[in-house]
């Protein structure tokens, strides 16, 4: 199984406080742990412990480096993220094409995903240490993401179908039969208040049926509505009784 | 082809002015323009301008609400985010199943996305609005995303593959202030006949709620149900006359 311990999220000359503290977090929520911050210009202040909500342990254990050469010293593969022309690298991905890629390497190749300073992003000093670039698709009026959004759109990628199959935790439905009994119950009803006298009987009765079909009713929910007809029809004879309503 | 205009976002008593700025900035790098505030906790400060960075229109065109009623009624399909066990809801989706099963829709639904308050998510009494609910998958340790984080990483989804090709040739719902009219006819109805003091009433309604989200219903589907009430509400009081019982 892919593992993400392989990932590292590397930030370079990371200036926001406040963006510190959101990747930490959003790095937790996706089960990523390994963070790197390269020549980082951000002192962790309160802001980046509101932010970070409960994992800023990541942050005291995110390893330090000057330059981005140290940083990926020990990595097999870095990709870059931002929008530099493709020809720059040697594959320009679509996360979801990343992350499929990533997930094809050899167990135990060690990945480095690279984020630029907010302000420029990554520049060619930092491009020629990335082998491949993920462009995450934006609005192209207004592409310029948040990087604690990119990481985590990227975090949320790389952490889809690790585990797979989550298993609908299906509701039981109720057998037909106890719906059938429900919907004969409910013409008799229909017929007596002469809702079914007026118009189509048979068609209207059809629709309802496929209304109770769709509705893919359980035990409970059929026991609510017997319940409701049940209790009209009680209610229906108590009040037409005349020696309660008589005048 | 798929468009997102018909996609808005729903922020349920929202209180952090920065989160307000950090979604109309993933919101407009993604390509959603529609943004509805549920009675808003937080002002537009400074640092919503600087966490929008741009996007500051978005939240200058916001729709406010009061309730989250008003603010679904002229949609088709309310969609949930958080992670309630999934009994609650017609279907509990993961959300790159939830872009697909949008982007399946007929033409013209519209459909809003709707997020809780940051510290305790959508409540029971929200949640009676929703239909489906979209989890994001998180490290089961560490589930809580931010606001932001988690419009993010659904904007990402619905803007992926936008222009592949949809589209079941579908029914058109009805929209859900028609629904929740006939849900307040039918609610005064049981009190009516007393079914709803026997047991919990806050739960039984909920319960026929969510049967009727999921029973997908069309504007015929509403006027035949609609008319059964008036129906039995005429029958009711032609019986229950004096003038006509008295013994």
């Amino acid at each position: 199984m892919f593992d993400l311990g392989r990932i590292a999220i590397v930030l370079v000359e990371t200036s926001s406080p406040g963006n510190l503290g959101s990747v930490a977090r959003v790095m937790k929520n996706m089960g990523l742990k390994r963070l790197i911050l390269v020549d980082c210009q951000a002192d962790l202040t309160e802001e980046t412990r509101q932010r970070a909500r409960g994992a800023h342990d990541l942050l005291e254990k995110a390893v330090r480096t000057n330059g981005l050469a140290s940083a990926l010293k020990s990595f097999h593969l870095s990709v870059a993220t931002g929008s530099r022309p493709a020809r720059w690298f040697e594959r320009s991905l679509r996360p979801r094409e990343m992350a499929a890629e990533l997930k094809a390497l050899t167990p135990g190749d060690q990945v480095a995903i690279v984020f630029g300073p907010e302000r420029t992003g990554l520049t060619n000093e930092h491009l020629q240490y990335c082998h491949w670039q993920v462009k995450i698709p934006t609005a192209p009026a207004f592409p310029s993401l948040n990087l604690a959004h990119a990481v985590a759109i990227l975090a949320y990628e790389l952490s889809q179908g690790l585990s797979e199959s989550p298993s609908k935790e299906g509701r039981e439905l109720a057998e037909l039969g106890q719906i059938e009994a429900f919907s004969q119950d409910l013409e008799e009803c229909l017929k007596e208040i002469q809702f079914l006298k007026k118009q189509n009987p048979r068609e209207i009765m059809m629709t309802l049926r496929q209304m109770l079909a769709r509705a893919a009713l359980d035990d409970r929910d059929i026991r609510i509505l017997r319940g409701i007809l049940r209790q009209w029809k009680w209610y229906s004879r108590a009040n037409t009784h005349p020696g309660r309503d008589g005048g």
